[in-house]
């Protein structure tokens, strides 16, 4: 049977006490993978423990999601660090979040960097070095989620470690296979039909239409879809329906 | 031979970039066990790295010192925090720090909690237990740092938790075991001389002269020094001489 | 004609960026002074560009609402800090906020402390008396609020500054004037008629109906509503509504 | 009687608690004017109001010293921010550091930038102009400091606020008029005489003699030095004795 991963960031949103994960909670029976903030970005010990215990009662595959630490700009800035800071920051962020698995007797499965991170990585071979080198000096048998076609995902095949190639199902995609960027006003599919198209097409044919209207191959291991916004729970819903009806399973790698 | 173990808080000075280290480290050879601040009240990735690979090359024990999450006040302002909160933020700074050790193929020897949770949880046995519990549930083979006589120390037997007896070389003591507050003017030992016969009483004699003139018995497993001011590292060295000439060994427990 | 101020702590939401404050700008029609989170337990500069300069047009009086340097907490976490720590913090908060109305050639109106430090200052007279002094010795033009009946109300009439008793919508109260703590099952007015009720009651006769069923006098010279949970906004305009009804002006002190 | 101002950045140290800002302190009678770090980037409530009252008791002129929020890399990494972010972190910082004057009875007199956001803005004309406006917005009466020769004057300039051009005792220059960066080996000028001479060399001839041999011109309204390592204090007096005895005063802008 043909299967994709399904990916989801999650302990993201606000810290307001006591903490609403309510939604990240809710999408967990559609997912197959769940991206878990580690305090840098977005998130705080106690909700990664209540995050990962949830995902694992849900028989979700837990990862890391490791970003700049920069709250006040959600890890979106770009931020110009020495590849020994980066590849540091992500030892540490990684150890925080295992220990929650740790004393669940388990461990993570996989880290997919957040924001600029992600996105300076994936154009940038010195950062892709420095994240692929750590996350595999840290647990060899990881898998490194990063955007499909990127340096991530050489840099991870070119030091041996197990790699996942990421769509995604509400961003809109350049010719070069890159994503549009967030500044600019067409960077997200707001319509939702089109984005199942979308999921349907990557999961199936391995392809997605650019911004420019240009099909290009994208490689599609895994999907991302998102936790926020007013419709992310019955649009989680609908990807999981339209892909049993297609006979895909929805499986973590 | 009879032997003792000196351990030094760590990786809580400045963060000026580049950082300086130089202190802690060269206090290594004059120590048996280094507790490392793991990003809360003071450190970062970055150092925590760093101290690692320093302590590891000189072949001292390397602990966890986690605190609250304030470095505003060095952690050394009470919080009333929930003992889940207290257990979680404990859990994660296990693993934040044990990844460096992760990555050199060790682990983590001990854990001593820092400042304000370290006495709050010495007098509270609520607070003690959240400590106790974290630590052992992230490794049973844990050795818990408590103030000699405090609630962290019976709780950490109570669950079956190994655990090490503090004394302090430049704290003064109140004739309950515990240490004078940093508030009240008689809180140090300011006389190097003076600190140097508390250590060998100590060590030696397992007691210690109070404040009041009345000397009372304490448990020490450890000695805790400093690496701040401008004379720390001589008077490592001559505790060093000290115990050597009486035939006691620094070791790790 | 009657009237009573209705004010709402604002910028306190999730740091996501773009930033969503649409939830606290709705409210501006409905209230008449906006307490602005100063970065501390919550909020940044640039929330808090956009809400003053959103208040202002609305015509709200803008205040500072500064908390306790403990985002991961959302500032209800009690802290032990000393008297000038507290001056301190709040005279630092005060001027950054105020910053962004100097811009627009106007200053703050008033300060209401938030969560932690609200509720420890107003029973501890030595707190009152710092987070007065701090709010005097900035702008002596400022009106403090506080929790009718507290110290926090005392110390400022003691100090000769004005001040401003704060009655809340949505919690229920204890029969010697104090707010149900947050941690018991019965903090909240859950029901919206019965908040509304309470809400009349506190505007027209000055009383309120407490958790045991005794009716206390309490002071409302503003009522607190909040800019979150599902039904903040219908709720904020069914109080606007009912006040008009009864010829009571919404209008800031 | 010729003058030169000699300034110094404050309050970027430590911050252990009680916080030793003696260094600081000790460095105030031999300067004119003190930029105080105002909590981004490093400092505190409490060492900022500390500050402010030993610069004003020694009458040295108080100035922002406002960073990027990033303690973690001291300030000096560079981040991709917008024109807005960078415009509010300003006005902020502004606001946080000026309210403690206001207690005082007076206000800030100018506005050093710090670090990264120094150095990005000394290139890039819109970041100048992002700085130089909020500084003037805040206050039209301010005197921005900036690298002599570099965008962020020109931005001052052109904006009709008045600046002040800055030239480093202890740092290289490129023959461009650019300092010598920080990563490379030979940023700093390590020998102490030879650094006198260049202050010396600035302050009577407003040149420089750079990495590579040339002599280039550049505009000395005021000197940067630093008040950490071993020898801050001694080079201090040692700036204030040869420019007295040269009969050059050492006076604000």
């Amino acid at each position: 049977m043909q299967g994709i991963d399904i990916n989801c960031d999650m302990g993201e949103s606000t810290s307001l006490w006591p903490y609403s994960i309510d939604n990240d909670i809710a999408l967990l029976p559609f997912i197959s993978s769940a991206n878990i903030a580690c305090g840098f970005h977005a998130g705080d010990a106690y909700t990664m423990h209540e995050l990962v215990d949830a995902a694992l009662t849900a028989g979700v595959a837990v990862g890391a999601h490791p970003g700049f630490a920069d709250k006040e700009n959600f890890g979106r800035t770009n931020m110009d660090l020495s590849p020994i800071k980066i590849y540091d920051s992500i030892i540490y962020q990684l150890g925080a979040l295992d220990a929650f698995l740790k004393i669940n007797g388990t461990k993570l499965k996989h880290v997919k960097p957040h924001g600029a991170l992600y996105n300076m990585a994936a154009r940038d071979e010195v950062m892709a070095n420095a994240v692929c080198k750590a996350v595999k000096e840290y647990d060899a048998g990881l898998v490194l989620y990063g955007l499909s076609g990127s340096e991530l995902i050489s840099e991870a095949t070119a030091l041996g470690l197990a790699s996942c190639s990421e769509v995604f199902a509400d961003r809109t995609y350049q010719d070069d296979g890159s994503l549009t960027a967030r500044t600019l006003p067409n960077a997200l599919v707001e319509d939702e039909e089109q984005s199942l198209q979308q999921v349907l097409q990557m999961a199936m044919h391995g392809t997605v239409n650019c911004v420019n209207g240009k099909t290009i191959k994208v490689k599609a291991d895994t999907i991302c879809i998102h936790s926020d916004g007013p419709h992310a729970l019955s649009f989680a819903r609908r990807i999981h329906e339209m892909l049993n009806q297609k006979n895909i399973e929805i499986r973590s790698v």
